[in-house]
């Protein structure tokens, strides 16, 4: 299991590089398989299209338990939403010895790169939310938007809104504006660290008219943040 | 800024690696240029002892201020608890022309390099709270946890223990005991990354008999956290 960080080759660690190259069968989604194309050579590709994360992953056991090194690709880290969970799921099916060994190497997660392109939003106390509803009900999700706007968090949203899910962003706005100004800033970060990477400040009054997509990360502030010349920061509270 | 990752060069991403090689000066907690010492050839070193976070910026600060690239290292990333939100604060204090720019390189967050440690911990919505009440009121960290707890997030604790500081983590599992069941899993890692590195799978009844102290990172399961054959995992939620 590899995380490939945000996206750019510059961003991968040399043991998640080292992963890929040595690996008998490289599996991923298609996108991702892109981003890293230099990197692949004469191992078996096995690129699948976004939502097919369960197929993408049996593949990958499958082929390790034929006794291949198996690489399988995340974006980010693979151990924040990533496909490290499901592959564990996956070979726990299968007893010793003839269970898959899974190693994880982590990687710079899209929260990390989107902060850096900030500024420093993530110096205190944050929340990591996602929004997507496929796979978890929305009232588990609304209960910890409710519980992280409560506890004065940072909140870091992972697929704020995509075409057809458009509505529990507003949501998310409207239960934050009941606990925080107005004012507290927003950022928004597209495709961090790749082409067209793009960011946006904003406030929690106003956040939902930029741009958001499913390749957005949002980052809401703690009643602590402010922007400053364009960066976006939480302090930590030291005094200067 | 510079994110060096948990400790391990293999870890770095190349920008980072780059940012250092390429600085004039580079600047740190000693024990953090140690792990890079690979890294250092003729650029000027300032190196502080841990708690001089401010006038290792300041140092920072003032070598950028007469021209030169300056490195700043932080562990993990440098925008999670890390040396960024500083330096930016720092930096606001002088006006334009003369304030330095800040660039920040992300790394492998602590969080992540525990996580893929323990398993797959933080495949849903996860919270990440510093129990070090040096800068933050014990009352607002108390408030955190709780809204944690009610959210049903994993949470994610940086600085759970020092020698002076030990009864916080009680007070953690107190409050967590009140909303999970008392074999919630707990994962403890040490040294993630590290020469020393270890991990202790636990739960939320017995945790804090552990060996626990300022280099460690603990994660407390939410209600979906489980453990097979030693692995930490929260589902994302697929059926299988």
């Amino acid at each position: 299991m590899v995380g490939i960080g945000p996206g750019s080759i510059a961003d991968m660690s040399s043991r998640a590089c080292a992963a890929i190259t040595g690996a008998a069968v490289v599996v991923g989604y298609k996108v991702y398989l892109e981003l890293i194309s230099e990197l692949l050579s004469d191992q078996k590709i096995i690129g699948t299209g976004m939502t097919q994360e369960i197929d993408r992953c049996q593949a990958a056991v499958e082929e390790a338990l034929l006794g291949k090194t198996v690489a399988v690709v995340s974006s980010g880290d693979a151990g924040i939403y990533g496909m490290a969970g499901l592959v564990l799921e996956l070979v726990m099916q299968y007893p010793e010895p003839v269970r898959p060994a899974v190693d994880i190497v982590p990687g710079i997660s899209a929260i990390s790169a989107a902060a850096a392109i900030l500024g420093a939003p993530l110096m205190h106390d944050f929340a990591v939310i996602s929004l997507s509803d496929l796979l978890t009900p929305w009232e588990v999700i609304e209960n910890r938007i409710e519980a992280a706007a409560a506890g004065d968090f940072v909140v870091a949203l992972y697929n704020p809104k995509s075409r057809r899910r458009i509505s529990q962003i507003e949501k998310v706005r409207e239960i934050m504006l009941q606990y925080r100004p107005s004012t507290t800033p927003v950022g928004i970060v597209h495709h961090a660290s790749r082409t067209g990477e793009k960011m946006v400040l904003s406030d929690l009054d106003s956040f939902t008219r930029e741009h958001i997509d499913m390749f957005s990360l949002v980052i809401i502030g703690s009643s602590q943040t402010y922007i400053a010349e364009g960066r976006m920061i939480t302090p930590r509270g030291y005094s200067l």
